[in-house]
């Protein structure tokens, strides 16, 4: 098409020229960023798969509508299906995390079973139990998909406050599942509406009368032959959501439906054949199952945020609007505007310390699972193991609130960034923000998780006054008085790793003990435990915030440091990014940096000045940096990111295959003509054609005229 | 239904008792945030209208299709067009206003006709074209409806830089309209692919040769009776995107379009019949055009802000989660939680104050119009108007940009609130933040308009400093040293307006000033004027930002000083808002309080521990002062947003009505059931089928031997 050619030829040269002297090795930077050269061979593996397969085709999936989009997922579904039985656990997990950035709700549909279903029935189950439903085909999905029937109506994260409930019946040893009420169906059931044959629910143990707390239950939903329901289940679509349409949620009423009693899981508590109910000694470790989710939804947001930054800057490196200099030849390149560099370049150094924290938090995670599965009964590690895990709960509490939080603003900016572009459903980000969305309020609302976070670190504080040794993560509390007192010793200590993670220990370490401060004067004023902790929730935020921006600048450093200078100017570009990174959520949460005075007045500026000129800095190798982050065309799906920069060719020509212009108009003869051509019906002048005001008058006239004479009678 | 009673019950009591005492006069306190009784009428008149007439039945609308809600749009606009002529322009603007919030899309197409297109006509056509479109019937969309020809699919805000032609011909005394390129498409056009006849566009005027610049042509693009496309014009679908569907976005090219001379919109430039190009003698006053569009976009974030948390709020005050008392009967109002305060209690104080910000700046608008409307050739007011101008433009500019950005925000930040049920479409955030989202790009993209306040912001304290008297916006420019020298007194002056309203002064005067002084020192070393101010945008754009939230503040106190003490409460509250919002904003741009050094660290910590004491404050009243939003039911369209609380029963019915469950499965046949009863392929072992490993065996045997053979052959 020769009239589209002036613009292919500019775009593609210009990003082309972007990559020309690259000042560092692309494909080292990117291995460092994946962990390994493998885990990123593998991912190219799943990625070209997923690309030459038709089930995968995603072009058209912007004007699929929900019911299309829910077909497709389950065709994508039976293709993955192969490979849970086919590969290994860690690859699977890997092509899994790919898939939440082609297809989120396709992530979640699995998930549902994967994830939760199998998750809840290994948690939960006795051996024989779980052997159970392992032959009925839990593994490779044969005749069952699970659901995870937790949320009501009427009750999300208060799990003690469900309303359904178990009664055992004595009489024929089963459970009597019942929903009592509207409130207490089961609500957001992902994998209910179409999906499921049996739900893991949560629900109130009832025996001889007596309430137990909430516990789990096998409830068979359908028969998997028919997908008729079974009786008393009532299960309905919840319908249109935000996004990731693909999930089929639905809601749950049970009407005295009646189970196995073996069909509660009864690893912890127990109901004997006679009605015995029996507590577990110990205290459940149920944490692994949310840290599982956590660490993938930190990893979800690095990914998602160097998806969505990958659309902006290329389009950024292309797009040019207006001439900086009035003789100069071609409009200029909206990125080498020093406004729209602070608009993306803050965000990419976030992306990139976000992928090394998520890389940390999943080593953490497989450290604290491998300990947890390797306790015995009795096992003098028992203590440090439940350290460990409860220091592993609240530092991914908070980093899974601020990373999506972070994340759902990175999508939202580069849609911004990309200005009436963005907007357009066929560049991505309408469906990438409608689909992350919800990772701020699933497995734990965002300002709950901050706070479970902001609690630890008053907990970390106190324990560290009385002695005790801090590990790492809050470390900088070991030596407060000295971390406290701490001053930015000069502008050329925010040059250095050490100079910057200086400054974030003493605002932390600030953050904490004001929140730890306000809480025991809350206590000294007679407040209870709980009614302490919610009159600081505000203070305990804040030192939630703070601390988690310090521990993922750490991360970022620790990564920096641990690498080896090869001279491939990997290491030297991720220490500018690491830098850059400190410094802009210095400058984001000045405030507390002024506050704790670690910053005088004119370092603020300096900080300022710096963030400006790392962003000009990062501008230079923008476009290889994001090279580097490994995402094919087919997984960003996005015309105006394409990697060699034909982007309005492509993006043309996809807006047309979406929206054939051979289909004629759908409405002109129903609804335009009518209009265009109506006869405004003109308002007849009804008073003048009943000739009502002569009327009136004549009425008038022969009142009087009768009255006159009436009169003139009465005078006679 | 009995089953339902219980919650429905109990969450109609809890908002019947939020509503029980309120502490001012409601219907005072909105006739107020109406600016009259009389505006608050008409409003409850449209929206009962609406709520009535069977054409704006929206229950259905979450689950419609691109497609269907386009025709749905149509049948409203039928609808509406009857008003356009028999109302008064105020009142139209008025039910307009309403529009927006009800049906954003709809909005658009007709503000495409009645904003883009017949303004362009009023603002670019001699008297005799514009009496020629009237006859036409452009008023009355008889025979015609318009669309606005401006961007193109390279080239957005940059109007100069515009690629398609309108070449003068001479001969046959017309204009040639060409698309020469695949980037100069015109892209995005609202209107184009459904619904219009005629276009405004915007192409390089060309004659004789020689280019003159951008000008405006009218395009007939379809014949009304059939709605063909007329030769040479190609118009596409844009199809899908993030929000408004219901508008018909477009892309239109030109292949040597012919249309008479008089097409030309001559006011300004003009093109005689022998080719002679007269350009006007004054620059054009072309702002009124996007003042109008900005006016209308800060109302309508005070009302779109209003109906987010109107919906939120409610939720809050009827959701119960988790007792922080375990004696409780019931489980804690969420409303109830500081937290939860924190979330929502600021932006409440933001939208009243954007409220009253927005009816200032619609009486600024019309004193501008007026002046420019009045003026004579000649006329000695010439300078003062222009200067009216261009400080309204700014302001607007500014206003429009952190009033669109900040209700984005609180759009979301509400959805976040009501957790798991924001997410469902039904309850109205999803479509709202889509909808929403596109004031921040377009009629100029946010960050650009911030950077032109800043731009005039800076020109203001030159002309301040060579003694010039600011105006009210900018007064606290006027006497500078002593602004900048300012402090904050003491924590008490924390607790009046005045004391707030000189805090921000001196902040905004340093912000203001460290970007003048930063671009001076750009142009003293050398670089150029244009050059200068991109050097320093950020420091600009956060002088905007600072400058903005100062005159937000200041909007919001003034309305509250006008308001006489009537003994109903309304300015009592009112006045505990406005503080509210200043000192919130003052902590959430603490950093800039700190470095001016107006506030110390100590008085930092007061003004938190304040804003967290009006959190709480304002929870006593949100309620009341929500229904003072005078928002219906119908308007809302959320049923977790119900005036009377009755949430649970509503939305399940909602959904249920929109999810019928009795159209079966729908692909279970298809998909699911081939899918749990598939036979997974076991791998043969082909290598023992086909025996190749004793086969190579036996080669390797007779090879051998064969060697052997030969061996013992030549040793002979």
């Amino acid at each position: 098409m020769s009239t589209s050619k002036k613009w292919s030829d500019l775009t593609m040269q210009t990003i082309a020229k972007e990559r020309a002297t690259p000042p560092f090795d692309i494909r080292k930077m990117s291995i460092e960023q994946h962990g390994s050269e493998k885990d990123l061979i593998k991912k190219e593996k799943f990625m070209l798969e997923a690309a030459r397969d038709p089930v995968f085709y995603s072009s058209d999936i912007y004007d699929l509508t929900k019911d299309q989009i829910r077909e497709r997922t389950m065709q994508r579904i039976q293709k993955l299906a192969h490979y849970v039985t086919s590969e290994s656990v860690d690859d699977f997990q890997k092509r899994m995390e790919l898939m939440s950035l082609l297809d989120p709700g396709l992530w979640t549909r699995l998930g549902v079973h994967y994830g939760l279903f199998l998750g809840a029935l290994r948690s939960g189950c006795t051996p024989n139990q779980f052997s159970y439903w392992m032959e009925k085909g839990v593994i490779g999905c044969k005749e069952m998909f699970g659901c995870f029937g937790m949320t009501e109506l009427a009750h999300g994260s208060n799990v003690a406050g469900l309303e359904t409930t178990a009664t055992f019946d004595e009489q024929t040893d089963e459970f009597v599942i019942h929903t009592p009420n509207l409130g207490a169906t089961k609500w957001w059931i992902g994998g209910a509406a179409h999906t499921a044959t049996h739900c893991s629910v949560f629900a109130q143990l009832v025996v001889k009368g007596k309430k137990h707390g909430t516990k789990t239950f096998v409830v068979p939903l359908r028969d998997p032959k028919t997908f008729n329901l079974l009786p008393g289940i009532n299960i309905g679509d919840i319908g249109k959501k935000m996004g990731r349409d693909g999930i089929d949620n639905g809601y749950i009423q049970f009407t005295n439906v009646r189970i196995p009693r073996a069909f509660m899981l009864m690893k912890h508590t127990q109901v004997t054949r006679d009605g015995e109910v029996r507590e577990p000694p110990l205290q459940q470790l149920t944490y692994g199952a949310l840290l599982q989710g956590r660490t993938a939804m930190v990893a979800d947001s690095a990914n998602t945020a160097k998806k969505a930054l990958t659309i902006s800057i290329r389009y950024a490196a292309v797009r040019r609007q207006f001439k900086s200099d009035a003789k100069a030849e071609l409009e200029t390149q909206i990125l080498d505007y020093p406004i729209h560099q602070r608009r993306l370049m803050p965000l990419l150094a976030q992306s990139v310390a976000f992928g090394f924290t998520a890389l940390e938090l999943q080593r953490l995670y497989d450290e604290t699972s491998n300990a947890i599965e390797a306790l015995e009964p009795g096992d003098p590690n028992l203590n440090a193991t439940i350290e460990m895990l409860k220091e592993t709960h609240a530092t991914s509490a908070g980093l899974k609130a601020f990373c999506t939080w972070a994340t759902l603003e990175t999508i939202d900016k580069s849609r911004q960034a990309c200005g009436g572009h963005g907007y357009s459903s066929y560049n991505g980000f309408a469906n990438m923000y409608a689909d992350f969305a919800v990772h701020c309020t699933w497995e734990g609302d965002n300002t709950i998780l901050a706070l479970q976070a902001g609690r630890s670190l008053i907990s970390s504080y106190q324990d560290a006054r009385e002695g005790k040794k801090l590990s790492s993560g809050t470390g900088y509390l070991n030596n407060i008085e000295k971390v406290l007192a701490g001053k930015c010793p000069s502008d050329a200590a925010l040059d250095t790793l050490d100079g910057i993670d200086a400054g974030w220990a003493t605002v932390a370490a600030h953050a904490v003990k004001k929140a730890a401060d306000d809480y025991e004067a809350r206590i000294k004023a007679g407040r209870s435990k709980e009614q302490a902790f919610e009159d600081c929730s505000q203070v305990r935020f804040v030192a939630a915030s703070i601390h988690t921006s310090g521990y993922i600048f750490r991360q970022f450093r620790h990564a920096v440091e641990r690498l080896e200078s090869r001279g491939d100017g990997v290491k030297e570009h991720l220490e500018i990014l690491a830098k850059f990174y400190g410094l802009w959520q210095m400058e984001e949460k000045a405030a507390f940096f002024l506050r704790s005075a670690w910053l005088s007045p004119a370092q603020m500026d300096a900080v300022q000045a710096k963030v400006t000129e790392y962003c000009a800095k990062t501008r230079e190798f923008a476009i290889p940096l994001i090279d580097s982050f490994a995402l094919s065309d087919h997984v960003l799906n996005s015309p105006i990111g394409r990697y060699d920069g034909d982007i309005y060719r492509e993006y043309f020509n996809m807006v047309r295959k979406n929206n054939p212009q051979l289909k004629g108009h759908p409405y002109f003869e129903k609804l335009i003509k009518p209009f265009i051509f109506r006869e405004t019906p003109e308002m007849e002048d009804y008073d003048e054609a009943i000739g009502i005001d002569d009327e009136i008058e004549e009425i008038k006239q022969d009142r009087e005229e009768a009255e006159a004479e009436a009169k003139a009678n009465e005078d006679k």
